[in-house]
């Protein structure tokens, strides 16, 4: 850990503890420097990054002062949703709420994605140029599913790193995680069949499972830990799903991570009713804790976790590269992927094998996390500061997103309409469940740094909240 | 048109008329370059053209000489599929036949493909370098489905070129066309409705079909006039298909063109019928004559027709760009684009949009369509040379497959065993009908420039298939 860190870190115990009070005065900078041997830089850095964390305050012309303590709001309850399996019908309604995100102007607090320059675009540009410069020409045709082989190569490599003994012939490169979920899905169901999914869920497992005419067992889930191991049990015996849906780790849109001990449990208990997992694992890179967490895959015996993931939500959105490493369905999803859409592009595939080769792509993750940490901090002070009483929160340990659930009775597609006729987007509940539950609840994106507009948008929610 | 092509064609003439003689000497190229006032450069050229055509041939140390007169194989029959309509369970032996031809050590005459070494990659490498260089960030996030505006009204232009009035947001940019072609089938399919197809037809429609459940008709298909109205009249009112899937211009494997006449009348029957035409359209620029031949949709008044094509097949196969024009159901096929897959790679949509800008496209397709109509009357000549007694073929007018029927008894599977043993791969009949039709025919691709393996290959498939 570097220098500046290391002090801000013990600065951040002792503002905890109680040793330094709210409104207490930090020493000067030249004043630390000097006592802690440290130079004035390291220790405006330090005091920089308290700052972003909201810990402590600086007040013009006077110096550093310790924050009144954050008074963090209560978290959201464990999700109720019906015990019925239910078709879905919910694609239009996703599609009508998503195209209204999307407008360019809008301070983008519904995007699904982080802010784009928080990314390492120059250098994946670079990566692009190199990459396709030295290309022989029969790649671009004999270079087909499932992959190109230097970056199925590689990514098998971080599998390795977390513990997960996968080979490159494991893997099918997809156009980003959404396809390989679909494919994945595609290949362990038949229309008609149930498939248990969390709630709240990814609105795109709606959207799969309305395509394939499946139905939705919605299975509740803890905003902390991750889908109840118990309800899950009794899903399973009444619904004799097809498959399962989650995301294990850092969830969207409540930001729930399953404990290790956890994602064994459910992997021993879908092994034992022989329900496949598709484990959709797109944010587990962007852990707040020292290391990834595990998924769920990595308890996999039986080859029954199809782990998909992609590069589009910490590196490279456009370039629209995931894929699946689908255990024993891995057959099934390259066939399929060659029969829906042939390959992944190559010129994107070469320029992310090209990337993760030159090494950078640790250091950029890790400024990224610092990043996504200070934003949620800075969010989750405004939403105590701006919103309603009786307002809930998660406060996730990955990911870039929040679940709030506002007091019941305001209606956040309402909210919604009204936050976009002032500029300002947000993700409504009901995009986030088959039935209609949510409807008081939305997600907010934290990883779009402050220019101004994010905090002055989040003011603006607070009062259209508040009514 | 150019100098030596004039003179050229007029040599042709001469050849085909009888004016010139077979056996008879040309006279010397300085002697005609001093008679016709032509350079010695030009002469030369336009014998080297003749000789790639197979109408005149050098003999050492003598001059060029006028060739036997060619005998055209005879033409394949219509096709006489059964009138039931049938499950399609081809994926595995589909998959299996196709790993067999992605060898690359093998004279790929089974390909799908034509050869990387015929299109521009570099003037591509250098689109996709300049069109990233000056990319907005957001773009990154913020461009997804339809597809980049601008990709999207270069691609429009030739739309209106070619006499077709849509707009840009009338088209979907998809993951090649075999995506587009698969959303399109989902947007107007049931599963367990009945699918319109030709016979033979190409393999991803059997695919396709396959996956999402649906039933096959197979219609008679005439090797150059394409689909039978007759019959599929015939089979409209039997079958009350949900969709009809066809390729109009230089079919697959076929290379069948309908005539106008006969596009306009599919267009009526299915608008009579309320049937939608998805319209495979990825060769149309590869046409030998003087226009792009006109597709279904120009005649499409109730926005019935789905029109599907891509820069796959004749500028930038990795790029995986295509696209729909999906008529009325254009708005669908959006949203099932979003939900399969988000959006298409955005660096090689910026590519090619940069790389139509620059305006080289047609000089590009100018130059391949001549390689392509040498590369076709090579293959038909070595055929007549080489195969057995009572093999017919086609000559298609664009795209770049000839499809070979031998003498009845003759198992093209055994053939394409025999012929990947010595490193050639063949399309083998069997991979284009839901049932076992097409089992002594074979697709062989010309897009190869021969190397002199080409020619050789299909001496040594030429012994094989004679036993």
């Amino acid at each position: 850990m570097t220098l500046y860190k290391r002090y801000a870190d013990e600065l951040a115990t002792l503002i905890a503890s109680g040793a330094l009070q709210p409104d207490e005065r930090l020493p000067s900078v030249r004043e630390t420097s000097r006592k802690r041997a440290l130079s004035e830089m390291t220790v405006l850095r330090a005091y920089h990054r308290l700052e972003a964390r909201g810990l402590i305050v600086a007040r013009p012309r006077s110096g550093y002062y310790v924050c009144a303590p954050r008074v963090t709001p209560p978290k959201p309850a464990l999700s109720k949703p019906l015990a019925r399996s239910t078709t879905v019908d919910k694609s239009e309604l996703i599609y009508e709420l998503l195209s209204a995100i999307r407008r360019p102007s809008v301070v983008p607090l519904g995007s699904a994605f982080p802010s784009p320059k928080l990314l390492p675009l120059k250098a994946l540009h670079a990566s692009l140029n190199r990459s396709v410069r030295g290309l022989d020409p029969w790649r671009t045709v004999v270079d087909l599913s499932p992959g190109n082989p230097e970056l199925r190569r590689l990514i098998v490599l971080r599998y390795r790193g977390d513990g997960i003994a996968i080979e490159a012939d494991d893997l099918v490169i997809t156009d980003g995680a959404m396809e390989a979920l679909n494919l994945c899905l595609q290949a362990v169901t038949s229309p008609g069949d149930a498939v248990i999914i969390e709630s709240p869920t990814f609105y795109a497992s709606l959207q799969a499972l309305e395509r394939l005419r499946l139905r939705a067992v919605e299975v509740p889930t803890d905003p902390e830990t991750g889908v109840d191991l118990d309800a899950l049990t009794t899903a399973l015996k009444r619904h004799k799903p097809a498959a399962c849906w989650l995301m294990t780790s850092f969830q969207n849109p409540l930001g729930a991570s399953m404990p290790d001990a956890r994602k064994q449990a459910l992997v021993a208990l879908l092994a034992q009713h022989g329900v496949p997992l598709i484990e959709d694992d797109v944010y587990g890179e962007l852990h707040y804790g020292e290391s990834r967490p595990r998924p769920a895959k990595a308890w996999d015996q039986e080859g029954l976790v199809l782990h998909c993931s992609s590069f589009s939500k910490c590196l490279a959105p456009g370039y629209r590269i995931g894929w699946a490493a689908a255990g024993r369905y891995t057959a099934k999803v390259e066939r399929l992927k060659l029969g829906s859409s042939l390959s992944a592009a190559l010129p994107s595939q070469l320029a992310l094998a090209d990337y993760l080769a030159a090494g950078s792509y640790e250091r950029h993750l890790r400024k990224l996390r610092e990043q996504l940490i200070a934003g949620r901090d800075a969010m989750l002070a405004a939403i105590q500061q701006h919103f309603p009483g009786g307002t809930r929160v998660t406060r996730p340990d990955g990911g870039y997103f929040l679940w709030v659930e506002l007091p019941k009775g305001i209606d956040t597609r309402a909210l919604q309409q009204a936050a976009l006729a002032r500029d300002i987007s947000l993700a409504p509940g009901a995009l986030f469940s088959a039935r209609d539950d949510f409807g008081h609840c939305l997600r907010l994106n934290y990883g779009h740094p402050d220019d101004g507009r994010v905090s002055s948008a989040l003011e603006t929610l607070g009062r259209l909240a508040r009514g």
